[in-house]
């Protein structure tokens, strides 16, 4: 009941209060940028040109290292700090300026007083990805099906899987997503090359160490990643003190012991509007994975759990996209989560609503 | 003369003032990030995966943009806005926390009154790549040898290429680099595969565009982009006010109507130490590419610039690697180009060191 009366409020009253914030100076208490993980690998494969530094010999790279970059407000201390990981074939942009100009979720929660790191993935933007195997086959030491599998995700595909609108270039009606900008979304579509690495997953085994370095900390993972804030628990729960995991497929076969692991930690699962209404291929993709959610969320909850999902059509929040962190109505949507947080996480400490006035 | 005496001022008086002011909030008056470029490429290469979203669908992707990420100061627009781009198999956590933890120049340059610009080159991070060279390989629809070049430095290889001493692992008795992190550079270095891309380069283009956006801006590149302003200048010179490049090769056979382009900006090229120091393949590197640049800064002058060498040995600064931005003396040289910034681009209007107190 809480949560919706946030939702009205901040509809009908926010608006200009989000204007106001944005563009006041930011005070940060200090920022900068580390990496979490990484193992040595010796190779004699990292380089075909012949001519190049190095090439042909044996030497050792990093990989598997995790990019973090982070900011703190002033009374860092007083809120969890948050940990933020991007989806497919994207990277930390994913948080940051909307394509549209506004403010990300980035600069909001910071301005909401929370520590924000942001993680780059294994295998993609600032954290790097091992290109041994694709210069094997360029020299000749593999076959070309040892190539690792690269998706880029096309126009069309993002168009409709994230669901902008029914098919390419139609929108929603209601559709809260800034489809005028969708070029600049395309822009920070780059390469997916998570199908090289190892299991587990070393941004899960680096997002768990990263919670664990933190002194505790709230992960939040979307769509490719919506699941990780929950493989990183399952890692190691100690530093992981809440979950948000939004719009994803989530695991509905894990053991007893596993879900009394998650159980401990408070969990927020968000979907947004339009899972059922677009066409072609992904038609039901977006329905199978809010089925799993309400699954994952009630098993969570039966083993003794605080797991909630929000699904925003039933809250009255109409026409979001896969991308909700950056469509018209981003930061209320924000602010449930801060809402959220402060009520799950940190014991109802602050009230939200009312800190921000 | 000035720079000498500001050097030693610094040597000697600075460095308390350094920790302190790093340990002060830092105020933003803004900060976010954009794409500059892209182009739409068309391709039915885009996933080797027969299971993924669009595989052997031909669709759009957007490649050649550039990621730029900023912050501008509060009272922006007293300064000539800086944009710093990275080298070979790096990214713009170049300008970031060094390795050790300490402050590196992006936020440097900001405390010191300028809007800074963090660009990812094309084809690296989060600028993302075109991959679907790869992937028509695996799909057999080209032969290996058509794979790019990609480029991994390898600890060995960057040890000694990038002067921390001259052998693997042995540090020069006076070395500026602080070796003992260095581990944390090598999570920095990822794939280059700058091989891939067109001609011009796009980056060249999109420093070009990014300076007339900003309607002025001084360029600093490094090592593989230490060239870059100057190769953006010849490309669009209106919005190039001032050119810093750091240790790297420079063209010497420009034309003369190139020569009296790049004369018309401010040019500081600046070089570290032991560039005749380190042993094998490389042993000639340093010394036969600060040649050509004590060449091209005669050029530009010649043909009535104003280019400075800032060969830091001959200036009393001793041991700085090719890393210098993240050296242990690195807020010191930041210093220099700040100053050099004051007089050669801002027209002296405000003397760095005094305005510092």
């Amino acid at each position: 009941m809480r949560t919706s009366r946030s939702v009205i409020l901040a509809a009908l009253v926010l608006a200009p209060v989000y204007a106001a914030e944005s563009s006041k100076p930011l005070v940060i208490e200090s920022q900068g940028s580390f990496f979490v993980g990484g193992e040595r690998k010796n190779s004699r494969e990292l380089s075909a040109n012949p001519a190049g530094p190095g090439a042909g010999e044996a030497g050792d790279i990093t990989i598997n290292q995790m990019y973090v970059q982070f900011q703190k407000p002033v009374n860092v201390g007083r809120h969890v700090p948050v940990v933020m990981v991007h989806g497919c074939c994207l990277s930390s942009k994913t948080w940051e300026t909307t394509p549209d100009g506004r403010m990300g979720w980035s600069e909001y929660f910071l301005r909401k007083g929370r520590s924000v790191y942001l993680a780059d993935q294994v295998s993609r933007a600032r954290s790097g990805f091992d290109a041994t195997r694709i210069t094997a086959v360029k020299l000749g030491k593999a076959p070309p099906s040892e190539l690792p599998n690269i998706f880029m995700a096309s126009h069309q595909t993002s168009w409709v899987l994230f669901r902008f609108g029914p098919t390419f270039n139609t929108a929603f009606p209601d559709e809260q997503f800034p489809v005028e900008a969708a070029d600049e979304l395309y822009k920070q579509m780059i390469p997916d090359i998570n199908a090289i690495l190892p299991s587990p997953n070393p941004t899960w085994t680096n997002m768990a160490a990263l919670a664990v370095q933190l002194k505790g900390a709230i992960l939040m993972g979307h769509s490719e990643s919506g699941f990780f804030p929950e493989q990183a628990a399952l890692i190691n729960p100690a530093g992981v003190k809440g979950i948000v995991s939004i719009e994803m497929a989530c695991e509905t076969s894990l053991q007893p012991d596993q879900l009394r692991t998650l159980a401990k930690i408070p969990t927020l699962v968000m979907f947004g509007d339009h899972l059922s209404d677009i066409s072609g291929r992904f038609a039901s993709i977006w329905s199978a994975n809010f089925d799993t959610c309400n699954k994952f969320v009630e098993q969570v909850n039966a083993a003794g759990g605080d797991a909630q999902m929000m699904y925003l059509p039933k809250m009255g929040i109409k026409g979001n996209s896969h991308m909700l962190m950056q469509d018209k109505n981003n930061l209320q949507l924000a602010d449930l989560i801060l809402g959220w947080i402060d009520d799950h996480v940190e014991g109802g400490k602050s009230a939200h609503v009312k800190k921000s006035r």
